[in-house]
């Protein structure tokens, strides 16, 4: 009996299932080049020394800790529909939502997001990074962004981020009209960055909207549930790389390179490297920094999505306080889990695998691999 | 050495191991359609608002519950073999059942499903629903179908579904006549759902007796140990893949759209939109519902297969009482674990992968992911 | 770079990543067939009711044992080189393994291995047995199988069995020359069953040489470290399913039909049901039985190669005592694990799946499945 | 839509996922053969009567360690820039290690190897081997073998091996000129080992120059974190057949056999026969002596990457003192989870498999089969 399968679908693969294999030739890690440039003719190109973002998420990204990480080379994305701009003094919301017991937490959570973004907080929070002298990333959802994305060009941001769980190039809605992208492009003369996506199509749309940047990651993230809550998501490998592949499918159709950006799920410095083995031309890092000594969340982490008023999605998790920032992204470490020094790691690879640029280490060879607990690693778990 | 195999097999998926992909179009939650209808030309057809039905299980389905989900645009399906048509107050016998120490259970099941079944109550517990205004839909196995059957369109039913652990079109026995659905169907005039079965081929034969709805699930339920007990049982998504196959085919062939309804294993509102992107036309809960304030389980839920007098198949699992039915459906909730608000996540899922009807849901992509375990999520687990 | 691959290797599957497809035709459970027969033109062929065989191991069966299982449809093997033949008295050594500390138990078992084995106990244990109107099979090493084997003849046994870890048709030795079946069965007028084997080539050189039955299974015993301890070991449904493809072009090519028996490894009746599926023709089953009330072992089982006194493979596990040996294959049970009511369990399965016979079972479509927890167990494994 | 992928990558296997298949003719264990020659035409050859080496690590090996070995037939190597060289007694070096507790470990080990190399020790250890009638294999990274390797040969050892994380033949720096592996063979007349490196390429390469050992494995060892850290790693089984398909290809282009060693991640005997079975002429053991009651760790285990000054991979992990060297390696033990009689048990898995070398071990016959505990072995871990 020939019977046609309802459905094809493919394999797709997460942080865990792959590795990298070490390169024929090796190099020197010093001598690696890991910069990252938004931007296009026309428009004030933004570079940062270090291919690593830090969330638009309020337990990860306040004022202080954008003007620290874009001092060190990186840059931090402040969320403008967040506590930050709703609330004149967030420090204090914050520092509630930190002490509250787990219990109460979502309903919490629901009310303290309920308050009303103020617009003139919005210009506010821009110009204080800027004052700091500080490259200034901010975040808005779809929704608001025809609102709010000239505030942030007014208040002289650099980077226009607009991001919501999944965000498309086409929103079929009644009651509004949605977004159009090639539209703000024209509006706000800024580098845009859009996410987030997970798959070729939709991130090749995005890019022939003219955009400058693509998010990567739909429910992979620490203080996310959308998978478990909507069956959503999509491992962050595969994501990667067919966003990857979708980029290097729109430079040939167009000659625009379109950096992709990797965004949550990751763990250690290893799942960096693997993202940017897989295409990424940097990451976007949300656990990771909130357990910093200068995060905003003292120690606490929850997505963006946690607060729905209906279908909350995400919890707020612990990931305790751990080192300065300096550390984390700079070493030394004496830490032996992958947490710290996450620039160093991603020379280090790059070194051992023999690639000098970001470019070259798309090249690099992955194998897919058991998860690392079945290759003589229950000592490390069980033992001292 | 050329070696003939002595037999293939395919892989086969379960709910854990797949993820929507996101689309290249979103779509307004509150635009899409979920309505089912089941029927034919000739019948009162049944058109329920969600696509979600209670399974015909005593921890689940009694008069009240099945009356408060119809409100809710749901089905119910009474169990007509349980405790509701074996017992003048089954309440007393469900009680017994929840506080019944867990050594002695299967021995009291064991006996309470040895009382036999009172025809009277069987037309009592049909008009009871029907009283209320509700939609009714009643559940038999297949051995007393031409004995039960009857009584139920007599008494008012909406629908008839013939349901055991594996139900075929065919069955061999030297001792007794085996039902014939299209027999059945002319002398019930009610649309008749039929269960379970778990493959293309069993699925086509059904659907050609001109039965007008098909169960879906042979081992996966919560309270179900078939799989252990005697190795037969289909992972929910293949399973669900190959008879939507078959709804296909017999489309093609019949002109007629019979809906297929995955039947147990759904753990939170996630599993049920990967069961709708596999092909299925609705879902049937169990442990989701048993769970409700308004369930008759009173916080326990168990098989129909765990009374069998020599081979239980199944357990008695205490799932605890958490919230109103019409917040598992309705919400709005404050969990975060996907297990309310099921119908939000439908929506919402629907949305972000730009199906605006389930027939649209049925050409969504979908990966094979590793567990989500494995994707970044380990803090979740470990912590608050 | 085009590479030539070292070496290739098959994915191999076990009893819990498979599962059995119900029938597009079932079956009355009381309809099937399940005997079994040992033998060939000119010997006396062994007929069993139930496709059930006791291991041969020191913790399942004795005298006593073989007896009842024979009264009831199987067939216990014993084993005569373990303590039955090394001791008058073999009661008190299984009583004093049963009682030692872990600590102490290789060191004991090698000690208590140590004993030669007395030839008058090989004739006076198959007496014992043959005494009672039982069928008799008895259990040696190849090695010593030209001295033991025609003892077991003379004293009235009905079948022999020639096993140890893994056993060819092919043994090279430059210190003594290696069992040669065909001479065997020539010397030896009984039905001949030789194990263990895994691979097609070695069971079809098996069957080659004019045995009558084939043990299939290297590595997957409960009480069996093999694989471990030398990286050996095929997981039983592709052993089976390799043996049996065996069986068939061995009968293609020679008339005869010999049967396979899937040997350890089994923990469930839904494990039984895969073996036969996967095309054995009956199964030998250590630990389940080593739980019966009436077993040797008194809660212990282990293997025979754990004894070994300078590599042992294996480990002593406790068991536990459950119930009658009766209830363990006939039922009636209040359990829900599938440990009791095998032969249930066997003729549910295949009236399930449509099989009438044993080789009707061998047709059954089987599916790759995801391991039982991640398909909406987890319930049952937490809660009561 | 046609979609180019972005990257390609095969699955790769750990010593986990893989078994070995008894073979169709089985050999008298005491009958195969498993010695190992380094060198080549024109040095003095070394051979080893078992196919078994000591990772050079400072917890494995030190003098006496080195000497215990080689009188078994084994091969000890001595790390010249360990605690060995660096101090004038390394034993009050490794106590203080060993006794520090787990939150000070990574400090003091980034401390102590901040102590410089001492020339003259280089050759006082050397020598002191030698002078014991023992062989003497010495190991270096490549940055200081121009210094060290030369004083290796002077001191009369016999074999240099020059080994990192991950070494290749082509090195690219602008600060200092690499290792020429070519010339260093002209210049140090002893047989020269290189490694680390896990694939084809980088191993086809290390051959080509000349050299006349490669160690393969990157990221597998117990005490190594590399692949939590930067990503990078390739389990073993495939890293050693990839290794042996291009010591295949070498030996048909140049005739020369270059042996290849499986270093890291072995946990039992059965390890051990699949890499042997994988492609590889011997093995490199850490974590297995680490145990023994002549390891110089005192029950704990490092790696050598551990004490990185910025970038730390690897943990002390406590693995305990068990046994004597010789019990570990000859038995006869009372063990039975294969962590001891490792050279029992490569010939009884030779046996079985029916290979009576090292060469027809490469042609057993393996399958890739579920995880132990999945096929029934769950007894064992719970029970006693």
């Amino acid at each position: 009996m020939t019977v046609t399968p309802f459905k094809q679908f493919r394999r797709s693969y997460g942080f865990d299932e792959v590795a990298l294999v070490p390169g024929d030739v090796t190099i020197n890690p010093e001598q690696t080049e890991i910069d990252l440039t938004f931007g296009d003719a026309g428009l004030d190109k933004v570079t940062i020394d270090i291919p690593i973002l830090a969330s638009a998420m309020d337990a990860v990204v306040d004022v202080d800790f954008a003007v620290l990480l874009s001092q060190m080379g990186g840059l931090g994305v402040l969320h403008l529909e967040g506590v930050q701009t709703r609330y004149e003094n967030p420090a204090a919301v914050l520092a509630e939502i930190a002490r509250t017991p787990k219990d109460n937490i979502t309903a919490l959570m629901q009310k303290v997001y309920a308050e009303p973004i103020k617009d003139n907080l919005v210009g506010e929070r821009v110009q204080a990074i800027k004052r700091a002298g500080a490259v200034c990333a901010a975040a808005v959802v779809p929704a608001n962004t025809k609102q709010l994305g000239p505030l942030v060009a007014e208040a002289g941001g650099d980077i226009l981020v607009v991001a919501s769980t999944v965000t498309t190039a086409r929103h079929r809605s009644k009651s509004y009209r949605g977004l159009i992208f090639s539209e703000l492009a024209e509006q706000v003369k800024l580098p845009i960055i859009v996410g987030n996506c997970a798959s070729y199509g939709a991130c090749l749309e995005l890019m022939r909207t003219g955009i400058h940047g693509v998010l990567v990651g739909v429910g992979p993230g620490a203080a996310c549930t959308t998978r478990e809550v909507i069956g959503v998501g999509v491992p962050q490998i595969t994501a990667t790389m067919d966003c990857a592949a979708a980029r290097e499918q729109y430079q040939r159709e167009s000659g625009r390179y379109v950096p992709v950006i990797t965004d949550g799920g990751f763990r250690s410095g290893g799942d960096i490297c693997k993202a940017l083995a897989s295409g990424a031309d940097g990451v976007m890092l949300g656990s990771l920094f909130a357990k910093a000594k200068e995060a905003p969340g003292h120690g606490f982490h929850w997505g963006m999505a946690h607060p729905h008023p209906a279908l909350p999605r995400g919890t707020r998790i612990e990931v305790g306080v751990t080192s300065p920032l300096k550390q984390i992204l700079r070493g030394p470490t004496s830490r032996t889990d992958g947490s710290e020094n996450l620039v160093g790691a991603i020379r280090t690879a790059m070194g051992v695998c023999g690639a000098a640029t970001i470019r070259e280490m798309h090249q690099v060879e992955m194998v897919i691999a058991p998860s690392i607990t079945t290759e003589g690693k229950s000592y490390q778990k069980a033992q001292s």
